[in-house]
């Protein structure tokens, strides 16, 4: 694929470094994915993203694991190979065990299916799904 | 909407009643949404589509509300009005908090930005993503 | 929703006229459907888009309605209800039986099922699906 | 791309095999691609899918080159490329030939512009395609 | 469909009747349309998109009504019903003439039928285009 | 990935190389690239998907540049790699800077992020958004 190339560590500008740097220390880990030094070419969106990322994927009243599947059954539902691989990566790195990530698999499967299978069959929604929801 | 209408359960079949009676046992209603009575013009596929729900649906590694969960940030991803509508509100009934929703939806949306950012700079994939996946 | 309007038969230019002259001749009908209606406010898209499935879903290789069975897989996987409704409707109209309808649905269903399931397990193209395809 | 790695024939469990051999069997083939190896990590999905593909791909109201071609319609709208490559296998396979591939990739071209300017355009639904399917 | 309701104005608090405010000034309007006051339920998502959207859709290198037809793009690819109406809206808002808009749809179908094509004829990417971009 | 094979110009018909001709004289410039050299195996196709496009990209109440602008909008919307690599080399090749890309792609990746949070939200379309757009 054709991209403007990657902004490794030392060439990055200061501004660009301090982010990478957050990133890592966040992470715990010492290495930045190719998806960070690409958009570093764009450092306004870099800066945004990943402070948008970090506040999302924080724990909170979801844990970081089920949000990293969440990640995945979007990705998979769009189809974004680099999504899939990284996310995958992170959620076993999460803890997530293999009889999870079946069960995962599974429902996303699942759930594209009775997606369509509704679709087709022009299924009105019902009265009760109409409800206000709870607040 | 066209379709070729619901089929009520004083209507039904004797092999289409019996689905509808273990849809309520087992989600402990007394009531079936209009999707099941969509396809029961289809019993073949109603008893597959049913029992395949229920045994991806139940509990095992991961818990039923993060089962809808997932089932909702498909359904989002892919524009599924009634999809959303009723595991949605299934989501709230098995103890989705508001605090929860939210949460889902801000990954559901970040999850959706990002797919795109790596679409639309091209980014290839990390070699440490490339390697096997633990077993 | 909010449209520009349908342009009626009666205050239609000449030229959108003869189109929808042709669209009612070709397919032995007196109406024409709110599709051209609403596109012939571009009249240069209602001809090309005209012309060009007046040629793509005559009979030829594939029989009209396979076409139909075709245009229906794509709709409901781009889930366009608009799309679904009336190709749906011409398909019963160019002999879909019940079981044809059932079994359609239920391709798209499970293709959309293991779509994501390929996807979701990262499987990669097996050497023998490189080939070259026959000439 | 990263995965399990995929589960070769002798490697598998005599559950696996079982399945293995049915799908070679029903296709008179003495090959198994690699989705059945991928997901053959989960043996339930594994047989559950099989199972499922095995019924709704065999001859009916519709023959298996249709369903091949309808296959293949939700895969390049869903963009699956290993889907899309083995399943045009699958239908040279069954006996499309080169007038029909060129037919069926000109109505899935065609339904999926269409399908986006009744989107964009915001055409509602006529009111005769929502009176009730025929039943 | 079923929401949580919409926060109006007078019943919102503080925080959020600022963005509100802010909202209508950027936009030199006196009213909020839904998806505001909708998100507004979580009022950190509520400030992150809009100081986001804000910041993205003010001029720069690309003028605003550029900016609304590409959001008009994505959004009819997406098939979003809300979207399309809400920056079709817009678009005509900030001087958008019926002869752009129609090139507008003309480009987004066309664009979503050679996508396809490209996809269902399995073409692979020239090596010019996978030079690296320039810099 | 399997192809065909491509039509080299040197293999080509009379008639398909009159269109490569008119693909370079148009483009100025003395290249095919392959998507044209796929679809080439279907002439009417070819003809008929040229044509379009000549007649759509060309300055109009649109300029070229916006129009490549519009078509990477919907290749990232869709994931479709050949059409995002193929039109963004078109599009700085028409003069599109650094700048203007990156805004490009934070439009996009935003409005993929705000039509699933107005979705998953639910949201109803404003009354006003379903007045009759301006004639």
């Amino acid at each position: 694929m054709a991209t403007f190339g990657l902004i490794e560590y030392n060439d990055a500008s200061t501004e660009v470094r301090a982010i990478y740097d957050d990133i890592m220390a966040t992470r715990k880990t010492d290495w930045i994915n190719n998806f960070w030094k690409a958009i570093a070419h764009d450092p306004v969106l870099l800066k945004r993203t990943w402070e948008s990322i970090k506040q999302i994927m924080a724990p909170g009243a979801l844990d970081p694991l089920t949000k990293e599947m969440l990640y995945i059954a979007v990705s998979v539902t769009n189809n974004c190979n680099y999504c899939i691989a990284s996310h995958t990566a992170s959620a076993f790195g999460k803890g997530m065990t293999h009889a999870m990530f079946k069960e995962l698999q599974a429902v996303i499967g699942m759930a594209n299916e009775t997606n369509k299978l509704v679709t087709g069959y022009q299924v009105e929604v019902d009265q009760r799904f109409q409800a206000p929801l709870p607040r």
